[in-house]
């Protein structure tokens, strides 16, 4: 499977689209906007003052209400600032919005007049100005020149790897690695959590050496990404939504609604590091220091109470669940199975949050550009 | 009319779509090709070196196959003077594809993977990389931040106004100012070629305020567009396709088919300028200088010969417009008249070519950022 190619959130603005089944990454990207603004402080403090012009970048900015919300929150953490420092100007901002070619960015380019009106409505005409550009192409590479960005933002993003790890969707002694299970878990051979730790290293390595690139010395980053507190990569808040995709797949197979061997042959791009992992790397690799971190116990559904909806919590967390990942199942087992396993894949859910709750973990890290 | 959510070229690749109808423009930037050339090597002279990144904008970038055209041909001259002045290195590149917002950018990105495979066959690892951007937004404001441009080109875009000149179309003492025309004209009152004239000046005053913050003291813009080598603003060179398409809405209100008033209030917001106009505004803004001028004469359908296809010449050209104005027709008239509109606009371009050749005249210029 081609990330690049096949990998985006759902389209339009319908029912089981992205824009409109999207509450956990706004729970998530709330959360940020502490990490936000202290980045912003602490950039003030560095460097005295503000540049002419501040370059943001935020990666994985997918389409719909959430697109344009860190920026905005970064946006108000420098007004404030400017306010309360007295700056006599503010900087001009060019900012770049990027996910994969994929996004559809005609519907985020169609949205920046109401941006621009509000921005404008809210901070006044001396605010700014914001330029904005879209910025297609895959984060694990270079997006950009040298040495011209001053705050990376990402949320939601860096969870996904560049491919299904290497040896995964292969048959090797005849054998599929990963039988039943989509993703790594509790029974799944140490060949496939190995395989799945070093393509998330190898992706997030990548990852700091183009960013140590693109941003300048004392720029900063703030990363929102699924994680988990236990070292063990197989712990159920880690894995527990894929372990119940993947059963929800194999009944459909045992039914005879899916071909065993397409599920076998399925794995998702996927991995949630625990902190001990990202500080290793981070150390490693040396252009950047971590700031801040912190994990979040998040509910499934982001914490979202509809209590006069007509649907299920089950229901509603099946859809948010379904606008991220469908590309990809649709990519493999086709648009009838996808409809026949979130209509399950609700029921269960539903059925599990009658007898507990279901949390997964959030990390979010800050971290500052070395000097050279 | 919103030129900013309403104008676009047609979308899509089909039938009528712009990326099948832009014979045109693309023999319009085959004769850009020079002027870049030029622009690249007198850059290469003022400077003694390429800058480490080089930032391009590409104004009115439209989709389709034209879109990356003016982008590979900068980047040939660029690898081709690297090539002669033995550059150590070749610079970085970052470019932006500027167009209104309703522009298809999603297809742009979509293309953008076999552009990045091409470049590095043909020019090979170790050139560029070129990074490349989506920027949506209006050229007559400002688009970028300060003094971060190199290298801007537009083709095909700058004839369009950024609104119908004020007063065109409301009624004034009760009557519309430019009655049975949707250009001026030979017929229009004064006051009516006067109001483009002024709508033009205004808005290419403003766009060479605007690139003037934009682009550094040397950078280079190559701007080609419609325009004339009469300095009547009503010379049939200028107004020829127009007037047609009025005679023909007019045939159209004769038959019933349209109301008349729909007519009379539909004005398009274009101007074709003259190289003594030019002159006059660039002098009076002083930031640029002209450096070269050239005015091309070009068949209608850019000189473009199918003695195979099934369609007559007229056909042909009848969609190239179509491809260009009719999401303005769309919005003013509907889709209904707009079909018959072209059918019968092909007709009278057939029978126009059997008695004389139909030529319009493009514009070329080229212009140096002054130093402050």
């Amino acid at each position: 499977m081609d990330m690049l190619q096949v990998f985006h959130m759902n389209k339009g603005e319908g029912d089981t689209s992205y824009a409109k089944n999207s509450t956990v990454q706004n729970k998530i990207l709330s959360i940020s906007k502490s990490f936000l603004e202290e980045a912003i402080e602490d950039s003030l403090t560095t460097f005295g003052n503000f540049p002419e012009t501040m370059a943001i970048a935020d990666l994985g900015c997918s389409s719909g209400p959430n697109t344009l919300m860190a920026v905005s929150e970064i946006l108000d953490a420098v007004a404030e600032r400017c306010l309360e420092f007295g700056c006599r100007k503010s900087p001009e901002f060019m900012v770049f919005l990027n996910d994969l070619p994929g996004n559809d960015f005609n519907e985020v380019f169609a949205s920046l007049a109401s941006f621009h009106a509000k921005l404008k409505e809210e901070k006044g005409a001396h605010f700014g100005p914001c330029f904005i550009s879209g910025l297609p192409g895959g984060f694990h590479g270079r997006l950009l020149p040298n040495c011209c960005l001053h705050i990376v933002h990402s949320s939601s993003s860096l969870h996904w790897l560049s491919q299904v790890p290497a040896g995964l969707d292969d048959k090797e002694n005849g054998e599929m690695a990963n039988k039943g299970k989509i993703y790594l878990s509790k029974t799944s051979p140490k060949s496939v959590i190995s395989a799945y730790m070093l393509q998330f290293r190898k992706d997030f390595m990548s990852f700091l050496k183009c960013r140590s690139k693109e941003v300048i010395p004392g720029g900063r980053m703030v990363l929102a990404f699924m994680g988990r507190t236990s070292t063990d990569p197989a712990c159920e808040k880690a894995t527990a939504h894929w372990d119940l995709i993947a059963s929800t797949l194999m009944t459909m197979v045992s039914e005879g609604l899916v071909d065993e061997e397409k599920v076998d042959s399925f794995n998702v791009p996927y991995y949630a590091p625990c902190i001990e992992e990202l500080k290793q790397m981070i150390g490693e690799e040396a252009s950047f220091s971590l700031d801040r971190f912190e994990a979040s116990e998040i509910d499934w559904d982001g914490g979202e109470r509809m209590e006069s909806s007509e649907e299920t919590r089950g229901e509603r967390i099946a859809k948010m669940h379904r606008a991220v990942v469908e590309s990809m199942l649709d990519h493999h087992f086709g648009r009838l199975v996808v409809d026949q396993l979130f209509i399950r894949y609700s029921r269960i859910i539903d059925h599990l949050l009658s007898k507990q709750a279901l949390k997964l973990i959030n990390l979010f890290i800050s971290l500052t550009r070395n000097p050279y």
